[in-house]
């Protein structure tokens, strides 16, 4: 035994009697205002002044000085323009609130620049080439899977100069996607998708200068020979002049931070990073001193047998001397989440960590010199809540504080804290139901722990949510477990490295073991234990379902959009997790879902898929259905006709969650027509 | 009450107890070599000799006059050709009988002839495009709804000239189907398919001759303003120089039926054809003397308040006039199937008939002169055996006759008969087993009838058939009934033609009154009906599953390779029921269904569709799944990714027989448990 696999798991389940004069919480209730979070969206635009969005959908301007609020834009307004987002330009010099009249527009694939409102557009890059060469917005993989968002360009403090990628696609192979209604004949969407070992996009970073005239420059990529192949995965200004850059080798396991001079494009190493696994978390952003000569940023830090943790790294460079001095702010068993702002005036750092459990995010400070003094801000704030975010003015004097976890009204202020969203709704929705009630365990089994969603995700958090496992525990008397185990984050680099290149063993092992726990602490029934997972959880939970030894089965397993096979799946995925194709065929061909679903006799499998699925194609559930097919498995299949992976209306999500939840309470049911195997009453005999 | 509306129906029920020692029919075996009825495949070759394969695969050549039969082919020959088929030219100097060194071979669509075997072949016609312009073979339309079969060249009778047709398909508008397996990117498969409204394929009959320099004639259509788009649905040799061709207008409610001059090209019109809604069995070959002069055609004839029925016309050209004369050689309430032969020299015509009832196929002689005296020869044959085909020598002197209904072993021989094939395994198989007991009924209800068949098709027949709806019956002590009502053929085309431009309306009523029927005299347990149906059927399935009223619902229904919406499908296909779009977009509209799966809440539905139907689009089930989505419908998918609408495994479509099965058997299963409505006991009262 060893006490090296820590994991955390979450059941949910109502027990409580007192809660039974209470509603029910319904599919329904997830689509109902009564359970509709608002938030306000709120920026700091100025040392003092935020704005934000009320729950009419009025733009207010709140002065935290004096605590007046004033109207900025309509809702009406915003309504007739029809603007989802409103965006202020960092020197307010363009505070342009409506998407639809931002002086940038990006068409094309071109970008046009508009120095004043009404003023004619330029266009001021003209490579772009519709769905193949991007200019400033994101490809699928980029937005997918490497930036995480569509916008691709980064305007300098000053508004002076304009950053932007240049994504080439020209070489990366086609997806074709059928798109079956709508029209006489089927029609087929295509675009660029590069799946494992295909050429990949082409990436360079460019800075148009807006003074005068244009003119272009791209910034210099690191010339180094790990890098011949490789993504850029974050942009940041640090200064008017100067833009940091990270640069990760298609292997995803070599990094390179460089500091881009924007006028002549020369990049200086500034921090370089190696995985023997892959390297995680390699889009944040680095916060830099005003001069720009010192930056703090996340790295991994070794903290003993549990492998790498999440710190702080402060990085100065000395006037007269080349090299950088590197000093970590934080130290520990646990992972700082979010750098958020540096006072460059009270030397201190502000950001969220793990530091109390792996579920929580506190607010944290740390004084930037001496002895990296820290202190919980966030922590006697709010009774029961241990889930924040935050964001603070620009000069660092106050903050906007979100509790996100545990929903509880403020009960007390100390310090200066005043309500801005209640969400007093939500509150009394909460009150009226049979809420699931959460229990979390850290469990020690063997070397093994367990989770569910894509390596370095979370599942037990201390986050609120009411989902359709809510409806589950409340209405169906079930009891949902999450579990964290290896693979999942925030609990070191060791756990999450340990499934690499063998996708879905390890996680079987924890999930089995994990259940014979439950099962032995009576938790839940053995003979109705059901597992469900989307995406790679889809791939887990039927990698997972037909596992089991006598008497210890899952009896239902239900798969979203699962994955079934790497290959078919996006190169920066399955790359980053199963190594380059060719130089380990194997662990593509054993994380094949094909091979497992051969044992799939007993158990009840449902199968959903959209057939429009851009992000995991359809084409892996079709691959997967001739293999049950094959194997005479027992499935349910549910597939939604030209949707995508994001389903955008809320009708179908109901669909989506009433199949989910009908599929598990008639599985179950049956499971209750079958008399349970004879229980050898060992106890009695000892 | 009308005594007009006759149907048949067909139950089979396993009742009798002492077959309950006997083994049940599973779906094992009807993939077993004991079910697998041998085809002899059996050809006249000349006055005498016949050519058929033996159980073990050798064809063989049977003298009639001296009762031998002689080795023609070994197996392994056949075999290591890997021969499909075996083909005897009409003049016997090419006896070539594997597919494989066939004289002629069709590639890339044009036509390459081989006047001796071993020489270098010729290019004969050059205009052929792979999957654009097709030489002498079908386009995907005229093969699956004109001519039915992939072939479009006819031999002269002496060998010397070849009619083809080219069928020109680079105005039709393309369809995508995608294939999702067997590579990283999936691929689309791409062909020329008309839908409703579209653009057809333009053909046109040529004909080349061989002796000497080939040349190429075209065969001039009918000059007639209604023949402007025009499909050739029957070409058949008349004589060496002459060639017979059938012409049938879009609209497919016009046909001329011409005498082509092989040397000219120019066609003369022999017979016309019209009808108030469309025109049925459009590619049945007429039977010609050897001059040409006369021949036999099958036309319908109205015989009374049933409509019209399908009979033998003679049409006979006087030499110094231009006016043939035609007289009709049958009469009655009853359909002539097939002409099958003419003998001159005794003035006799054979044919298959349904004179003793639509369920049988009896084989028949009639005089062709005098007053036509008909006799049958096959009805006193063979004990119980009611469904039969025949084929015939040369000098019509013998025939070769096949009993297809009710497999019975020949118990008595009248005339000249020998067993060429028997099929002894599974005549054993059959008596091992408890195999359906079918019971024939005549029902009259107000003036409908049932159906489930493509318009013009017929369900009820006396033909022998091992199915999974046998395994029904057997197994899972179902009655399977089959319903041959309006729109259905052999009934007269007043029961045809009455289910034009409402496809779907009176198919419901009826069904919803034989049931009722069936009720009523207690046949079936009206908690527990279900409907199945394909293709045709399988829209007529979908569409009456949600009907019903109090306490008389279906239960369950299954549909496989549904037709959902008709605008989606083959425009030779919907245009012949609902007319052309545009001058009838209300059929298309009221027949989809679309609008009928809005009321399926309680019925469970089993929807199934190959993901590469080439011929029912997936498209169809995809528009319905949105709509039963949409609706909340109760539904079960299956899918068969990348197959086509003809499965070529048979392990598929063992799957699909025990899907269907499975889902009907758990069905009902599942309404055993709910408690029957309480009946009122109205008959104690009395």
């Amino acid at each position: 035994m060893s006490n090296n696999g820590y994991f955390a798991s979450e059941c949910f389940s109502v027990e409580d009697n007192s809660l039974s004069q209470k509603k029910k919480i319904t599919v329904e209730d997830l689509f109902s205002p009564h359970f509709k979070i608002h938030d306000p969206e709120a920026k700091w635009i100025s040392d003092k002044e935020f704005i934000y969005r009320n729950q009419e959908g009025t733009v207010m301007l709140w002065n935290v000085e004096t605590n007046n609020s004033s109207v900025l834009i309509e809702n009406k307004k915003i309504v007739s323009l029809k603007a989802i987002r409103y965006e202020v330009s960092h020197d307010r010099e363009y505070a342009l609130f409506a998407y639809n009249v931002e002086p940038i527009f990006i068409f094309e694939n071109n970008i046009y620049y508009c120095a004043h409102v009404g003023k004619q557009a330029i266009r001021v890059v003209s490579t772009g080439k519709e769905d193949v060469i991007f200019n400033g917005l994101s490809d699928w993989l980029y937005e997918e899977e490497i930036l995480k968002t569509h916008i691709a360009h980064w305007w300098s403090p000053d508004g002076t100069r304009l950053a932007y990628a240049t994504i080439n696609d020209s070489r990366v192979p086609t997806m074709e996607i059928p798109v079956y209604t709508g029209s006489l004949y089927p029609t087929v969407k295509t675009y660029h998708y590069p799946k494992v070992g295909m050429e990949n996009p082409s990436i360079s970073l460019h800075v148009i200068g807006l003074n005068g005239p244009t003119h272009d420059l791209e910034m210099a990529p690191p010339d180094d020979p790990r890098m011949r192949d490789y993504y850029i995965t974050m942009v940041k200004w640090a200064t008017s002049t100067k833009v940091a850059v990270n640069w990760l080798n298609r292997a995803q396991n070599v990094s390179i931070l460089t500091l881009c001079d924007a006028t002549t494009g020369v990049c200086t190493k500034k921090h370089e990073d190696e995985s023997e696994a892959w390297l995680h978390r390699q889009n944040e952003e680095p916060i830099f001193s005003k001069d720009g000569r010192k930056f703090f940023f996340v790295r991994a830090i070794p903290q003993g047998g549990r492998g790498k943790f999440y710190h702080i790294a402060m990085s100065s460079s000395q006037a007269n001397s080349s090299n950088d001095n590197l000093q970590s702010i934080t130290s520990g068993d646990w992972d700082v989440t979010k750098i958020l702002a540096y006072d460059e005036k009270r030397h201190k750092i502000y950001f969220l960590s793990t530091e109390g459990s792996p579920r929580n995010r506190h607010l944290y400070s740390a004084s930037t010199n001496g002895n990296f003094n820290r202190q919980c801000l966030s922590c006697e704030l709010i009774e029961n809540c241990t889930y924040f975010s935050a964001s603070f003015s620009h000069n660092k004097e106050y903050f906007l504080l979100t509790c996100e976890g545990m929903f509880h009204t403020v009960k007390e202020c100390v310090l200066e804290i005043f309500d801005l969203e209640v969400n007093e709704n939500v509150q009394v929705a909460i009150n009226e139901r049979q809420m699931p009630k959460a229990e979390y365990k850290r469990i020690t089994i063997d070397d093994y722990s367990k989770y569910d969603g894509t390596p370095g995700s979370q599942s037990v958090t201390e986050k609120f949510e009411v989902s359709w496992e809510s409806v589950m525990v409340s209405s169906h008397n079930a009891i949902v477990i999450k579990f964290d185990g290896r693979g999942s984050g925030f609990q070191g680099t060791k756990l999450l490295h340990e499934v690499r290149r063998r996708l879905g063993i390890l996680e079987e092992r924890d999930q089995m073991d994990a259940v014979r726990t439950m099962v032995k602490e009576q938790y839940i029934d053995k003979m109705r234990v059901a597992v469900f997972g989307k995406d790679y959880g889809g791939y887990l939970s039927a990698y997972i379902l037909p596992a089991g030894e006598e008497h210890q089965n899952f009896t239902c397993g239900a798969a979203l959009s699962p994955m079934t096979d790497f290959k078919l799946h996006a190169s920066a995925f399955s790359e980053r997790y199963l190594r380059l194709q060719g130089i380990d065929n194997r662990a593509y061909e054993i994380t094949k879902l094909a091979h497992r679903v051969s044992s799939l006799k007993e158990q009840k499998f449902l199968l959903i898929h959209a057939t429009a699925d851009e992000k995991i194609h359809f084409q892996h559930t079709a691959d997967l259905i001739t293999h049950l097919i094959r194997a005479k498995a027992n499935y349910s299949l549910q597939i939604y006709p030209d949707e995508r992976h994001y389903f955008n209306s809320a009708a179908l999500e109901q669909h989506l969650y009433n199949s989910i939840i009908n599929f598990f309470v008639e599985c179950f049911k049956v499971q209750d027509k079958i008399p349970p195997p004879p229980i050898k009453e060992e106890e009695e005999e000892d």
